[in-house]
């Protein structure tokens, strides 16, 4: 007896990524619970061809890149992966071995940050590859980070580097070398920030998707406070750095960095650096936190406030 | 100071739709745990624009689609639905006065069905709009209903009416008259059978998307039992019988009927039907579970089985 392809194709190529709770794939949802005494935390985002990647980019980077940003939302809430479910629309006659690829790339992701499929859809488009996730995690109740805590006083952290999203983008499209591939690869696979023991050290956290400027600028709005960062702080990459003197304002106005944007009291840095040293996570203090209209302000290296409103401020 | 076009769109219209859990759509992700000592049910379904709607459906109807498509796989688990997140990606240039009108159809559908909106993202796309809804719904532990319970002796059984949705759609490609549009709301807005209490009733469940006898067969393998069903008793609206003595397998074949499939021991059936009653529900036997090979065969008003693999049964 013969199956639809649609039944055919996701027993062949999703039902072995399923975990318990996904019944197989073959039910009309998926049964779980949080573990016991925690929390769930849970997040969706969508990625669509042409838009959050490139038509040609490799189908297992595709889909590491989609599990990384959904993982990134849940390393910013401070909260333990579990599981996720997808939905897939792909152009009519994407051919078989491009499914097997994505799905050896959510394997191969699966297994580096310990997450199961629980469910999902998959359909046909007629427009471009479209793509969202639903990832789950888990916290101890009451404890998950949030972005409105920092308060005045506060300093401002940044995990990693920031800048190679943007770097990445712009190998990709040609417009910088890119010899070893490594810029690109910034680009296709970000590192979610998890695993920092923070919980009681930052009083916010979020994750650096839409450029840091433009993240700083929705932390300082739901916590209500000034923001003000110091440009000669924020560290960039070798690539970064040899990009050039002005590559700073692109590095924080451009998005895909996938670091973490953590406000902290003064008296907290020894357990925020020991913390990030535990999982070899580099942090960096970029600013702080300050009375005032809600909003950022960028400090030059001689200490001058940057013109809000102009070049690449707009929205701020 | 003003936002970015993404923050304010989701504010405008998404932030008044937000559970608590969804931290007012301004954290990376929610936060919620099941009602205590229950389970959690999830899905995932996606609607893609010239796929599985009309590209000048009401924006409305559109959004109360999403949500029913997928409130009817919970339903289909004896769940009781929560709250979901959505991911939308609409061409650029989609209009604001869309958004509000899509918006407001969500609001109308969570008060209907009691549910609310924990998170999601908004994107762009070169290509139609593509959305995506994760619906959760709960259960006491161990009692979600299930696909592959159905066993030999069984009665079959179906909610409602079955080929109105591949009327409505005829309907809307002018294929059939409509003159009071019944039949196009009925594709374009279907009723979740929510609030069924059946269990310790039914042996298996499930929700007929994709049509009365592929869902039939997707129940059948997974229960390893054979199916079948007699035509004469599968239960047309009024529509239906007025289509022709032929209508029933075009009925059986076609999708968006969004009723449930029910296999229940025989003497279930007065508990059955009780249940159904209680909250309005038209119940009606179709046929039984057997022995032998898994998969599907109709019978004919003369007790004649018809032929597998011919017309519309290829797939079976």
């Amino acid at each position: 007896m013969s199956l639809p392809a649609e039944f055919s194709l996701i027993a062949r190529h999703f039902a072995p990524l399923a975990a318990a709770a996904g019944l197989g794939l073959t039910d009309d949802a998926a049964v779980f619970a949080p573990p016991p005494g925690r929390e769930l935390v849970v997040t969706a985002d969508a990625m669509v061809g042409g838009v959050h990647f490139l038509p040609d980019d490799p189908a297992g980077d595709i889909a590491r890149k989609l599990l990384r940003v959904n993982l990134s939302d849940i390393a910013a809430m401070g909260a333990v992966p579990l599981g996720y479910l997808l939905t897939l629309s792909a152009p009519s006659g994407t051919p078989e071995a491009w499914f097997a690829t994505f799905a050896a790339g959510l394997a191969q992701d699966q297994a580096e940050f310990g997450v199961h499929l629980f469910g999902g859809d998959t359909t046909s488009t007629p427009g471009p590859l479209s793509l969202s996730v639903t990832m789950f995690g888990h916290v101890a109740p009451g404890t998950a980070w949030r972005r409105g805590g920092a308060r005045a006083g506060d300093d401002l952290w940044v995990t990693g580097t920031i800048g190679d999203g943007v770097l990445g983008l712009w190998a990709l499209q040609g417009k910088r070398p890119d010899p070893d591939g490594s810029l690109a690869a910034q680009y296709r696979l970000p590192r979610p920030r998890l695993g920092l023991a923070l919980h009681g050290i930052v009083s916010a956290a979020m994750d650096i998707s839409d450029g840091l400027l433009q993240d700083a600028g929705h932390m300082a709005r739901a916590s209500g406070v000034a923001m003000q960062i110091e440009l000669a702080r924020v560290p960039l990459s070798p690539a970064g750095y040899a990009a050039g003197p002005d590559f700073v304002s692109s590095g924080i106005a451009g998005g895909d960095d996938y670091e973490l944007l953590l406000a902290a009291p003064a008296a907290r840095a020894p357990q925020l650096r020991a913390a990030a040293d535990n999982v070899g996570v580099t942090v960096t203090k970029i600013g702080r936190c300050l009375g005032g209209e809600p909003g950022v302000i960028c400090i030059d290296g001689d200490g001058n406030a940057l013109p809000a409103g102009g070049g690449g401020w707009s929205h701020f």
